[in-house]
Parts: structure tokens; sequence; C-alpha cells
């Protein structure tokens, strides 16, 4: 009896052992080491993984800013470029701050409303404490479901990065003409309340073009693209070309085809370049950053590195063709960046050969999109192109998602045959496109009227203020700096 | 009896299996594809997470140097530019040597003494071998158990990449008119000694100022700004101004109101934004990796967005008003940058709302410091103002803490009430400061001297040797380029 | 009895709550937080980290394109940036596509011949499914177990990222002069097949160089520097120097000595610093994402970091004593790039004092090779100095690895005593830039050769048309812009 007492006791003795030494395993090579060390639970090592990963992903998207800042002032002429960098620098400063007063909250808030997200002032951060390491604030239920296992202040981060994006692709197109304050409030007022709403629909809780159109849009080419290309496009209409640009003549506030256009070309290729570079590597995280599978990663990274790859080279065949064997550096440029924004709405989705169509149609459509801007009945004046760029590729990327995407992708759940994804993705698309058209215009034509009616403008450029102007030429009035100014360069004046 | 044995050892079996099976969840979906995978230990997944975080913010602060380099060279005149490039990036290869065969061990090494760390010769790097993967040199156990679950290497590069910073604050200030090798000595001595003394008070095993004050200084707003800045403003004021700048006379040596005061205007604003862009980045790295806790990294890096926010728009709604309704880039990118040095100190113990706060005083005291340095009883010429940005805004973050900090945080051990803290901060940042003042003049004066005795200005400066000069116009003859090259810009001649 | 199986069960409850306990303690503070949540096994959370940081070095390299391009800019001269500017940005795309359709085959696929990989025709990417979340295509076994536990794209991404790297290389030495399509086809066979032909014999499953050798080039010295280097040596010889350079003159193609040697100056020392930096950052990625032991991260970083630092350095107090006191700006770069190249090889091989010296030899060797290819007996004219830095160095780098390589490194297999391993090595390297001489020498003169015949110059280059001119001659002919072009600058007129 004492012997079989012991014997199983012995048994006992074993599967503690056997326990233990799987305790051990664990722990072995540290408790020589690092006796002190708690163990770490799994849960918090792969939250680690994922926010570190969110975390470097906001940042690689934060540094486009830098990208977007050479890119415009490499593009426009010298005596602006001090103008237009210290539009690029602040507007993420105004951008966080619409973000964090009304934006997230609105776009991102748990809201059962299929039309818009919660309306309140500011988010209520909770500081992390030793009790709650992750806590989240009352009324963002979803965001966290979705983004399982990281922390709050690295997904508004992460957010607030892309919705710094939005603003800063307005700013090239309205470039060269713009009062710095002009430029400020629009973009309160687009990443505060534009970009949320429209955002929410795609992105958000009980958003009705996700639920009812099963529409995807993985990284943003719609919600990030497409709208701030949008409102650039809006913004470049409602404040008309530069002075020169398409015979426009800026006194007479109407095209004089007998003038000689001047010429804008590029006055730093080296800024240019560098921004289209750091642009490259902010895409890596702007849709390598958008899965919420780590495993994922470098296959989306891989598809949006073949779509630039694409967009480039097809410019290199397709240009020559058209152009007469030239080949501009600003054409490279435009037809890579053309790649990454049509990839956007489908990195997750598409293999690498339908990453490489993606990416060859959408260089082509920016240097489509350029000539059509062109155009004796549109002459848009876009500096940068970011209307062929962000628009129309925004536009094309969101549709290739009926076409090319794959039905076993984990970020993909599909549910209609290709032909009525494709519908329902152009029809989700053209909603986001119109709505956002409609409160653009609204918003720099409100933003125009309040700068004229202040008169801000004191430096003596109302020559003619025939009383009874137009609202859109009063708009435009306020919108736009002196002619003065617009010659001398913005830098010889001031910041305003 | 044999069925009880049986049924005991099925209960045995049973809770063997219940073990097996928790070692197959471990490793269950690898086994197929990943067979001969050795399954990694929780403490080495741990490790790898917190290393590979580590080094990546290390890599984002070593690229502050070029943010500096380009900051600096977008504000300096264009024919001085290439000098303040070479500056700029051999600085971290002298902070290297000095950290690596002084510093390092002065600061982080253990020591029971509250004055310094450990007096000693290079540190011993122990290569990481099969059996050994992450051997601590003897002598740093407190890093060890401070950094918990870090390597060797790891912490060391961290801190290098800080060291490297420190010099680099200095290079801004001095610039256009310094002595290439004067420059290199200064920094060698400045991060060999001067500021691993006053960093050891602080963030050393026993420093007194930590340990009696119960002082917090999260990333470094004193023991990085601060002692850079303070180096920075000693430095520019025993060179004396730029030739031409305040009307001061490099010839005569003497301020000559009559001359005409010469512009100093940035000469390209690009690199100047794209610098702040990088820095901006590079502070993510900066403050987010100075924090032991990954979970911590997302709000940290939040606060310190939003400081940066706010430091930037303050400037821009505060500018108008003093300078008359104009807002320079450069103001912008100061504020900006006051605002990232103010929260280097808290942003591990403030929320989001402290942070704006801090940002925006901090963006204003920069403007503010701006016009005090060029008062007529200091006349300091900062042509980057690093000491305004350093310096200043270093000492009110490093205060802050003591009105901001949240007890809670867990990398915050509050003992005192708001007031004493507040005193505390205030009380170990001047002594700092006093500290490192005192260091740095002995140092740039005997530097100077040296230079002077030396006098390896053979190309003709000393016109007037007249043999009785005083110690600090020698020095200052000694750290000085020759009048003639400063008015051809040092590329013209030579680096040295 | 009863009694006695109560006790056992007990015993039972005991080792079973042991083993519960031990669960819970791991997935604990989870259970509150974030029920929901599946626990991830630890190969998953294993795979993430390396996964990540494979995808976050990888992206660092990538940026070394936007380093090259800054630093290639900025040496070039103004009127010739644009063009420069532009094979830096297409390279990229031009070397995926031939690495993707031949390359990363031909030099990863799994093969038994000791010559060469898989000959086929691209990679046959498979898609992540929700089945299949690490799908490898077949025929790549050796690079899963290689780099065990990182998906195939991500492995495919890192390599890709080097071998554009190698195109990069080639870029600055034929700058200036060569015409763009020239280039692109160069690049395409470059990486498509003369890398990844000799990339195979040291990297690839049964390469002869590291088996019969025990050759080891950790992180590319001789597969990616030497063999770039050797095609930028033969590109730069082949093309023959710029109008002006050693009195070359480009209409009679000949070297004439009465001429005035033009001075070829830096244009932009700010791109020149900053693409430094650039490259300085992006190396950390190049050799810290080449370890397959995410511990030795760190200890590589640091060597890395330690080799330019000693390269810097050593210009810096080499320089003076050979050229007169001066140090240039643009030798302090190469003193850097050349510690950075020479350390490739063995980065986690060698401890810090071996880093130290291989670097510091690695940058004096850049100032001695600079000099050897202005002598006159090879007037090799290198704009950028690609040849010193990324051949002299990198065969430095690879010997080196027989002389510093410390034999308890985990990366590193030592079989053979010093002086054998060195033989070996040196061996090894030679056969490597040997076998690539002769192949890109085929290879440039076929490309120009084919663009003499095509003769899609037109704009009226070929004025001396003797028809018996040499193949070399007509290869130079091919290959180079007309003397108009080059003297304007290749970006007054085309880019092509």
């Amino acid at each position: 009896m004492n012997l079989l007492v012991s014997r199983l006791s012995k048994h006992w003795l074993f599967t503690s052992l056997l326990t233990v030494t799987f305790l051990l395993v664990i722990s072995t090579q540290s408790f020589a080491q690092e006796s002190t060390s708690r163990i770490p639970t799994n849960i918090e090592l792969f939250s680690a993984v994922n926010t570190a990963w969110m975390v470097i992903a906001a940042l690689l998207v934060f540094f486009m800013n830098a990208g977007f800042a050479m890119l415009e002032a490499g593009i426009c002429r010298t005596e602006n470029s001090t103008n237009v960098l210290a539009k690029n620098l602040i507007v993420f400063c105004v951008a966080a701050s619409a973000f964090f007063l009304f934006g997230f909250r609105f776009m991102f808030g748990d809201s059962e409303n299929s039309l818009f997200g919660q309306v309140g002032f500011f988010v209520n951060f909770i500081f992390p404490s030793k009790e709650n390491l992750n806590p989240f604030p009352q009324g963002f239920e979803y965001i966290r479901s979705f983004w399982e296992n990281r922390s709050f202040a690295a997904i508004f981060f992460f957010q607030l990065s892309f919705a710094g994006t939005v603003a800063t692709i307005v700013s090239g197109a309205v470039a060269e003409r713009i009062k710095f304050w002009g430029f400020i409030l629009f973009s309160f007022v687009l990443v505060g309340f534009i970009y949320p709403l429209v955002g929410y629909w795609v992105w958000g809780e009980s958003g009705w073009i996700a639920n009812v159109l099963n529409f995807h849009d993985f990284a943003g080419a719609t919600v990030i693209h497409a709208v701030g290309g949008t409102a650039a496009l809006v913004g470049a209409w409602v404040l008309g070309p530069r002075d020169g640009r398409f015979g426009y003549d800026a006194e007479q506030e109407t095209f004089l085809f007998e003038r000689d256009t001047e010429r804008f070309e590029p006055c730093n290729t080296g800024f240019t370049t560098l921004g289209c570079l750091i642009l490259w590597l902010g895409w890596f995280g702007f849709n390598g950053g958008s899965t919420r599978f780590l495993d994922y990663v470098p296959h989306v990274i891989t598809t949006t590195m073949f779509s630039a790859t694409a967009g480039g080279l097809a410019i290199l065949f397709y240009s020559p063709l058209v152009t007469g064997y030239k080949v501009k550096l600003s054409s490279i440029i435009n037809g890579l960046l053309g790649g990454l924004v049509s990839i956007t709405a489908s990195s997750a989705y598409v293999d690498v050969l339908g990453a490489c169509i993606i990416g060859a149609v959408g260089g082509i459509l920016v240097l489509i999109g350029e000539g059509l801007l062109e155009k004796k009945l549109l002459r848009i004046d876009d500096p940068v192109s970011a209307v062929p760029v962000h628009l129309f590729c925004g536009i094309w990327g969101t549709i290739a998602v009926g076409i090319f995407a794959q039905s076993f992708s984990r970020e993909f759940s599909s549910v209609y045959p290709v032909t009525q994804q494709f519908l329902y993705q152009a029809l989700g698309c053209s909603c986001v496109v119109v709505v956002t058209f409609l409160l653009s215009l609204i918003a720099w034509v409100l933003i125009g009227l309040s700068l004229y009616a202040l008169n801000l403008n004191e430096s003596g450029y109302i020559q003619n203020t025939s009383n009874n102007v137009g609202i859109f030429t009063a708009a435009r009035r306020g919108l736009r700096v002196t002619l003065e100014d617009e010659k001398a360069g913005s830098d010889a004046t001031i910041i305003m």
C-alpha cells in the first residue's frame, strides 16, 4: 500500500516534472541571464508585434509629407517654393487638430447610423495606467474589434497619418496662387468633416456603401486618394489657372489666347525625384500597414512594388509613342505614383500579375488625364498633376478590385460574381466622388467668400471692384493672392 | 488493486495528455510547414520585439543627423553650406569614437559614486557567440536590468545615437565662422566627457540629481537638449557673431553700429523644410524608443505628435500678432521643433491635452528666445536658433514635468506633490545647465587657445598680433576662420 | 481505499491545476480585455517578428535608391542632373522586372548544379490564401529552409531590394554621357543574368564558390558591391571619359593633352551629403537584414556603424597628409561609404575593433583607388567614384573576412585556418570579379553595337562615319549621347 502510494506519488511527481520541464524550456536560457524578468503572455507579445508594425507603418505614412513637400517644391517655380513648403509643413498640424477635434469620432466612432458616425467634440484619450495598459475610450468598440490587439493610440495615430495625406494631396493642385489662410481653412474642413463623412460610408461601423454594396477599398484608393483628388480638382477649378497658364490673364480674369504661354517647368528635379522616392517608400507603410494580418504584409508590399514598377515602365514605353520619343522625368514620376495609387484599393486582394496590369493602366491613365485637364473645355491648372494621379487612378484602382480581386484572400470577403462586384465598386466610388465634389465646392466657395468679405487682402488686390461680381468670381478673388504677389512669387511678400 | 493502478495511470495519462496538448497547440500549424524549426522560447520572442523596436528607434534617431544637416545647410548662406554639411557628416563619427572610448562607460557604467560613472578606457564589447547570445561586459549590470530583455549592442547603439545628437545641436549655432578642427575637438570633449558627466547625474546608476531630487527627464529634454543647447550658447558667445551680423565687424572684432546689417536669409528653404520633417520623424524614435514598455510607444508617439502640432500652430497664430501679419517659414519650423523639444521630458507622463499646452508654450518660447538673443546686451549670433529651440525649450519641457505629469503613468514614479516636484525639476535642470555652461566654456577656451598657440592658421589671419590679447580674444581668434575665408565662404577655401 | 483514491485524485487535480494555472498565466490579462482573440502560436509570433524585421530592412535597402539618386545628382553637373535622376528612378523598375522574370529563379531556385540555379521564366508567386498562409512556389525549398520562418514574398522582396542596388551602383560611373536606353538595357541584363549567375555561386543552393572554398560573404561585399563595381568599371571604360575630362575630346574620340581640363565639381553638396546619410541609414538594413538571427542584428549594426566611422575619420586624418591639409567633403563621403562597403562581407563575423580596422583601410583605399583610376594608363572617368568605393572596397572587405572573422560567430562556420580562409576568400572574389568583367564587357559591347546598328541616334551624331570603325569604337558610339547633347547637358534635349 505504501509502495503504491509512493509509486503514484512518483507518477504525480513525473507529471509535475513534465509540466515544470516545459516551464523551464520556455524560460531556460533566460534564467541564467534574465532571471528577474516576468514571463510575458502570448497576447502581450502578439500585441507588441502588431502595434510595433502599425506604428512603423504610420511613421512611413507620416514621412510621405516630406515626399509631397519635396515633390511640390521641386515642380513649382522657384519664387513660390517657400510658400508651397510652408503649406506642406503646417497642413499636418491642421489635419491633426481637425481629426482630433471632430474627424476621428465622426469617422470611426461606434454608430448604427448608415450615414455618419458619432457627432461629438474631440477624442477622449484615456491615459494608459498601471491598471489598464490599453484603455479604449467609450464608443470605439468597432475599431477595437476590427484592429484586434492594437492599442487605441496606435490606431488613432495610424488613421491620423492617413487623414494628413488627404489634405496634402490638395496642396499641390492649388499651389502658387492660393492664399495661405484659405488653404488652412479648407484643410480643416476637409479633414474635420468631408473626409470623415464619406470615409465613414466605406470604413465606418455601419457605413452604407460598405454594407449595401459589399464595397471594398483596401487602403483607401477611394477614401483617401479619390477624395483628396476631388477636393484638389474643385480647388484648382475655383481658383482658376496661374497667371499665364493656358493664356490665362489673372488681371482680366479671363483666357487671352494671344498671350504667350509662359513656361512652367519644374525648378528642382532633385527635389521632385527625392519626393517621389519618399512617397514610394511611404506607400509600403500605407498599404502594408492597412492589413490586419501581419503575414500578409510581405505580399501587400510586393504587389505595391510591382504596380509602381509597371506604372513607371508603362510610361517609359508608352510616352515615346505619343509624344515623339521623349520621356520626361516628371512623366516617369507621375507614372510611378499613378501605379501606386491604383494598387491602393486592392494590394491585399490581387496577385503580382494583376498588380502589374493595374499599375500599367494607372500609369498610362495619368498621362491621358494630364492631357484631358489641359483641354480647352476644362483648362484646369494642376501644377503637380494631383488630379490625374490621385483622382483618376483612385477611381481606376477602386474599379479594378471588381476585376482582379481573388476570392481566397483573407482580406477580401467576396459575395458577388465579378460583374456585379465591378458595378458595385464603380457605384460606390461614384457616390463618394460626387458627394465630395459638392461638399468641397461649397467649402471652397464659402471660404473664398468669407475671405473676400473680410477683405483680409489689404495689399490692394481689388482694383476692379465692380460691386456686382458673381459668387464664383468673388470666391476666386477671396482665395487667390494678389496678381502682384503671384508675379513676384508668394515668397517675396508674405506667407498668409 | 490493479484496476486502481490502471485508473490512476489513466489519470496520469490524462494529465500528461493535457500538457502535451498544450505543447501541440503551441507548435501546431508549424509542424506541417516548418517541422525543422526549433520552438523559440517566450523570452527570446519578447527580447526580439523589444530589441527590434530599439534598433529601429535608434535608426530613426541616427537619421536625425540628415535632418540637422539639411536644416543647417538650408539656413546658412550658400557659400558656407559645404562646410556646414561636412561638420554635420563627420560629427557622428567623432561622437561615436568619443562615446565608445570614454563616454558610455563614464555615463552608464555601474557605479556607487553619485557624481560620475566608471572611469576607464573604451567599452569592452564582447562578441555574441554560440554559447552566449547576449553577453554583457562586466560593470554594466545597471543598464542590463533597466533595459530588461535588450541586448548590450542594442542599448549601446541606441545611446550612441542620442550622444550623436548632442554634438549635432552645437554645430548649427557655431556655423559659418568656426574652424573645422575646432568643432571636431569640442565635439569629442562634449560627447566624451561633459555630456556623460551630467548625463550620469540624471540617467546613471547612482546619479545624485535623479536620486536626491526624484528628477524625471524621460527622453532627455535636459540631458540631451539643454546640454547641447548650453554648449551651443557658449560656443556662439565665445566665437562672436558672423561678420556683419548685429553690425559686428570681424576685422575690428567689435560692434560697429554704423555698418549696414547684412541680410542673413535662408538659402534653401527646401532643405530647411526637409530637415524639419526628418527631425520630426526622428523624434518619434527619440521619444518612442525611450520607453521601456512597448505598449507605451503609441501613446508616447501621439503626445509627441500633438506637442509638435501645437508648437507649429501656436506660431501660426502668435506670430502675426507680434510681427505684423507675417509668418515666416523658419518660424513655423522652429515652432514645431520647439514643441518637439518641449515634450521630450514628459511624453510618457502626460496626456494629449497636456502635450498640446507644453508644445504651444514651447513654440512661442522659441520666438521670444530668438528676440532675446538679439538684444543689445547679448547679441548672440545663433544662425539656426539652436539655443532657443534646444536650451530654452529643454528647460521649459523639464519644468513642465512637474506641472503636467500624471502619477499613474508606469514610467513616472511620483513621490512628491506637484509644487515640490516642480521645484526639484527646476533645480535639477539648473544644476545641469550651470555645470555644462562652465565646462563648455573651459573646453571652448582651451581649444581656442591651443589652436591659437599652434598657429595652425597660416593663411595670414593674425594681422593685428598685438601680443597682449586677452584670453577670450585669443581663444576667439584660435577658433574662428580668417575674415577672408569667412567672406569668401569657408567652402571656397578649405575644410579644416 | 476510497481515501487513497480521493487523495490520488487530489494529486491529479493538483497536477492539472498546475498545468491550467500555467495556461492562465499565459493568457491572463488578455481574458479581461481581449476575450475574443485567438491565442496565437509561438511559431506565428516568431515568424511575425522575423518577417517584420525583414520587411523593414528591405525598405531601408529600397530607400538606398534615394541615397544613390541624391549622391549622383549632387556630384554630377547641373545640366545633367535630370538625366541622372531619371536613370536612378527607373532602374529599380527595370531591376524588379528582370529579377522577377529571370534573376530570382536563376539565383535562388533549388538546383544541384554548381554553376547556375533554375533556368526558367518568372517566379510563380502563389497567392496567400485562407488555407495556406505562407505558400512557397515549387523549387524554392533551399531559401525556405535558409530563411526559416520568413514568408516567400518577404524573402523575394528583400532579395529584390539587393538586386536593385547592383544596378544602381553602375549608374553613377556611366553618368553624364550614356544613352538612357543603353543603361536600361544593360541594367536588365545585369540584374536578370550576370548578377544571378555569380550570385548563385556564392549564395545559391549548390554554388561552387561557397561549397568548394568555404567562401563567406555575409551581406554581399562581393556579390553586390564587387559585381556592381566591376560592371561600372567596364561601363566607364567602354564609354570613355566625359568630354574634357583628362583632356579627352569626345569629338575626336581621343585624349588631347593640350586641352584644358575642365573642372568637374559637385553641383549640389547638400544633395550629396543627404545621399550619403540615406545610404548610411540604408546600410543598417542591408547588413542588419542579412542575419538570420534577430539577436545578432544589434551587433551587426554596431560593427557597421564603427566601420563607417573609421572610414570617415581615416580620410579626415589621412587626407591632409597627402593633399596638403585640405579635406574635401566628397572625400569624407567616399571614405564613409568605403567603410560601409568594406564591412559588408563581415559585419556578423568581426568585433568592433576589427570593424574599425576594416573600415579605416577601406576609407583610405577609396582615396588611393581614385588616384589610381586617374593614372595615365587607365584614365577611367568615374564621376561618383563608384569603382573605388564598391569594387576596391568590396574586394578588400571580402578578403578581410579571412583575417578578422571570429570563429565563434553563429553566422560563420569556419573550417580552415586563417591563412587558408584568406586565400580562399581572395580566390572566390577574384573568380566573381573576372567573370563579371568578361560578361559585362560582352553585354556593354553588344548593347552598344545594337544601338549603333539601329542608329537610334538620329540627331546627327555619326558625323565621322568612316565605315571601318573597330568594334569598341562602334559600341562606344552606340552607347554615348551625341557630343552636342553632352555639351548642352542631356537634360536640355531628351531623356533617352
